[in-house]
């Protein structure tokens, strides 16, 4: 284990220079400041990240005083981790547009940085959404030329399978525009990383008949039927659950609220059914039976076994964990970085929307 | 059991005359061609309700060579049961503008007819909702003077108790004027129907930070600070479903999105839940031990217990049912419509505009 402080230049080259030896071997950034209980789960999934991808690099970025105490709790001999020190933090409490311009040193500026900088592959976090939206488009990674709005991604786990969902919370407010141009960046999301041929787009609406829906549905019905996607029509909710689509698209706000509803409602009813079966002695046996069968269900629809899904429109890989993130999660969502990276999700969304300008 | 004919005008009057006697009896108008199963559904609650509350009359309105075979299925003697002859039926793929139309002598509008004329004091159905709004706000019931948009008003089943939530799917684009209404109307119903004293009343948003969400979102909440209402705050779902708050305030498109997705999170879990336990004798035997707990989950957050929500802003109590309604929800959602009319539902939201335009 190494560690590198941005300051001191000349270490970090030759770091970069030595891991970029051999191409094929990916440096991945991870937020060591990002969990609600940074930095335990975010050291221990990076930790493990290491173990698994032993090839690759994860490069722990945040107050060096801190993620050092917590790291020597773990056996980290031989593996290939390195620290990048960052003095300040973006705390999820923090109002995004403020903090991001008045803590320039957070991990967040530093470890996007570092992926503006060609230093790093990705840069994964379970930070405020708030605030890697802000960091990444306003003051590093920057939008893809030709991108109007980037989108936070969201992959969700479904029985059936992985469905890519966005927008999911970065911008409220669309035009028709963006959500074409989601459904773009969603369909290169499931060609390049879940191995989708031909992925199959729907839209989100309060009725499956064509051009049902409020005026952004409608009139983005419009264009994602002469986009060249496969699209597949307005989508309701029990359409979406139950993957008939690989990529549903939305305005953010509307996303952000099915997601919530969908955790939500999942949320209170395994609560409701736990406190249901224990309050009762022959339930509670019944439950006890029973429980290898509810853990094939929670395994089915874990959003940790996913980690975290990708701010998509960006020059770089961005994958963002939940808050709540446990060890797992965030070995997960590093997961989830390094398919990004070798799918060359970026590039083919740059190159998408040279096909596009040019056609 | 008595066939009125609403051509037979004479016969119609003094039957309304004798029932009306008793002021305090209630009729109540329900469309028997309502369910995706009609009229067995239907007739069947009907009969159900006819012997609940003896002292007022049902009005079964819809295609007499229809009703009058099913009615005969059952033993109505001495019920206080009506047929009112309709010979079209709005049905449930019909498209609502051109069904309303097209059939004038529907079900929906001799029902709705009669309680616009004073025949009845409420219409209950499980149709195509938006046929039943159609018919309501253009060809008989109207909106009230000073009500810009009707609101399709859930009344969610949770464990905690009802929520009153709209508009979940009546206008799907809004303004921030509208939710306002909403918001009267909702704090309305919530008072006069769940016996709330002071409804907390809360704004649907992505975030609960105050003036976080939508263009729309923005916009109302400064509406609503400013309203008099008890109003709590921006509520992201996890809020709204564990019942911090008694009204819920949306568009009709995000509301319709947030109710649908609840019910197809809760539909997809519980299928699951189901599949994997019998997947394996085991937990097979579990399953049925912990069944009882199972049962009270599904009792707390069943909506055939609520039966139908109320479209509010039209001169009449209008409650709608699910289309896949079974008899005891088709019986539950005429006992809301008594409700409704024992509240003066209507009257109290007239009223509250009254109040409005004088303040």
């Amino acid at each position: 284990m190494a560690l590198r402080n941005p300051s001191s230049e000349r270490l970090l080259h030759k770091l970069v220079t030595t891991a970029r030896g051999d191409p094929s071997n990916m440096r991945i950034v991870l937020d060591a400041m990002g969990t609600d209980e940074y930095p335990v789960p975010d050291v221990a999934g990076a930790v493990d990240a290491a173990r698994e991808w032993g090839d690759d690099e994860i490069i722990l970025v945040g107050r060096e005083e801190v993620i050092r105490p917590e790291l020597a709790r773990h056996d980290t001999a031989g593996l290939n981790l390195e620290l990048v020190h960052a003095p300040e933090v973006i705390e999820m409490d923090d109002k995004p547009a403020q903090a991001t311009r008045a803590k320039k040193h957070s991990s967040m500026h530093v470890g996007m940085g570092l992926v503006r900088d060609g230093q790093a592959d990705a840069y994964v976090t379970a930070g405020n959404t708030g605030g890697v939206l802000a960091v990444a488009t306003l003051h590093t990674l920057k939008r893809i030329r030709g991108i109007k709005r980037p989108a936070m991604t969201g992959i969700l786990p479904l029985p059936a399978g992985h469905v890519v969902a966005l927008d999911i919370g970065a911008n409220a407010d669309c035009r028709p525009e963006y959500l074409l141009q989601f459904a773009l960046m969603g369909d290169v999301y499931a060609r390049k990383v879940l191995g989708c041929e031909r992925p199959r787009v729907a839209l989100l609406s309060n009725g499956e008949e064509p051009r049902k829906g409020n005026t952004l549905v409608k009139d983005t019905y419009d264009l994602l039927e002469s986009s060249g996607l496969n699209f597949i029509g307005n989508f309701e909710p029990k359409e979406a659950i139950s993957i008939e689509a690989d990529v549903v698209v939305f305005d953010g706000f509307t996303g952000n609220i099915f997601i919530k509803t969908l955790e939500a409602t999942a949320k209170m009813l395994t609560d409701l059914i736990r406190e249901e079966i224990k309050a009762n002695p022959l339930t509670a046996i019944g439950g006890l039976l029973a429980k290898p069968a509810f853990g094939r269900v929670a395994r089915q629809v874990d959003p940790f076994e996913v980690g975290g899904g990708p701010l998509l429109g960006v020059n770089g890989v961005v994958i963002v964990a939940h808050g709540r993130s446990n060890a797992r999660a965030i070995k997960n969502a590093i997961g989830q970085a390094r398919k990004a990276v070798q799918g060359g999700v970026v590039d083919a969304i740059r190159d998408g929307l040279q096909d596009d300008r040019e056609g």
